[in-house]
């Protein structure tokens, strides 16, 4: 319950930041509305398409397809205002989406019976490949791979809810502790601009 | 059957969009025919494995991959006749695959009992993202997102089909309604030049 | 067993050229590990997410992704050095990969029941299709749509496997005809340079 809260709010700022990128690139309201969607939803169809788990929740919930291209038309109309005013708010609620997601995409796999590695997957696939298809579709080398300290946190909750599961406390418990793990990493990842080292390889191959 | 037919249109008409654009990118005669199969058969792949809908329709009958490739082939021999002369007949074909893969997309999604906003869903994948995938191969945003009025035409064409299905006149009475209907809106906004309005966001994110 | 050998090698190898692509876009280590995955076993993945075929290999054994990130970790510490005295090494052990995939791809296709065309597309997924995958996430234009005889080979070796277990032969002899010829023609046309017919359109569509 508490995590399908969190999920809603990380869809509607995945939303969101798909439509901005839509915006960068001068899409029309069919290319923003599809970006947001595929930003919010395209890891978790990804995770589900790859682990065989049909049916997909947004095809079993259509519904929140409207609530994702809700947000995407009143970033349309007030894009300038809201980036102004709560860009800080957009930032959390990504951060909340990106761990919510992280802890759903391991809960799924783990809930087929997969162990610690394929949890960690459907955490990365859930948790930042959204981003990955909204950056393909905008024609740019997908973000996630490049810069911050993002997806990594996808595999530090993955990792963090699987042993918590192992331990044997009360679900709701290993939740909150994943989450709130996660969040903190990423804002402190955010505010003190933590990064991975980068491979750079410019020789022949 | 009717729609069979159109379908068959439509596949051979994307796939020399397809070839077309892998020209532009001079792909060698691999990259042709894997373009133009993806453009004419990669939306209704994707709408397939996100619905779990086995087996895929050219998996069951691959002799359609054969006709996609001879159109392929062809186009690489004539292009330059075929652009100049007949123009208009592939933009009339295109059109008709477009009209042709929502209505089969809607009726997919139908049939396995999904309600309209699915139906939508399935007949932008089908008549919209073979165009996507094609794009993206090619490196570059999708057209689709952009210009035109293209997507949108599935848009329609899926829930007019939808509300004449559940107004249950004769199936071939929808067909013809929702298509025709589709491919009027289609030639007409090529004529007219319609278009969505564009987002156009410059600011920070 | 010998195929699985094969297939080991083939992922080490494609994991080695998914994070060399990735160290060129300058990546971090998150970019680089999942470059090199969805290299080695992205196309496989297509394949099985195509034909309905669950569950996929990695998500059985996922020990396999510790092999691919080892290689790729290894990469990131030695690239220079061992593209400068392995380089060799590494175009065979590649051609290795893209030999086994195609019969694997293959071989997929047909214990599920298909005949020559699928067999020939799921020889080209398993084989080619990491290497698009790497690609489009490198923000390029696919290398195998345009240069060299690659994907063709997988097309040959998919048609010989296919005559030879319709003859009727040992499975083993069948399994190293087939990609003893694939790998023989992959090391000429490299020696050679041979390539296929380029498909070059300017003119308006």
């Amino acid at each position: 319950m508490l995590l399908h809260i969190l999920w809603v709010i990380g869809i509607t700022a995945e939303g969101v930041t798909g439509a901005l990128a839509a915006g960068r690139m001068r899409m029309d309201l069919f290319g923003v509305s599809t970006i947001a969607c595929m930003t919010a939803i395209g890891g978790g169809t990804l995770r589900d398409v790859i682990l065989g788990h049909y049916p997909l929740v947004w095809v079993a919930s259509p519904q929140y397809l409207l609530v994702i291209v809700g947000a995407a038309l009143i970033t349309v109309l007030l894009a300038d205002f809201l980036m102004k005013h709560f860009r800080v708010v957009f930032l959390v609620a990504d951060a909340i989406g990106l761990s919510a997601f992280s802890i759903i995409g391991a809960r799924v796999a783990m809930e087929m019976g997969h162990g610690v590695i394929i949890a960690i997957v459907g955490a990365v696939l859930t948790g930042a490949f959204g981003g990955v298809l909204r950056d393909l579709m905008c024609d740019r080398v997908p973000l996630v791979f490049q810069k911050e300290l993002y997806a990594s946190i996808a595999v530090v909750a993955a990792t963090l809810y699987y042993v918590l599961d192992m331990v044997g406390l009360h679900e709701n418990i290993n939740i909150i502790c994943a989450v709130l793990s996660a969040l903190f990493i990423r804002l402190a990842a955010l505010w003190r601009g933590w990064s991975l080292p980068v491979f750079d390889y410019q020789g022949r191959d």
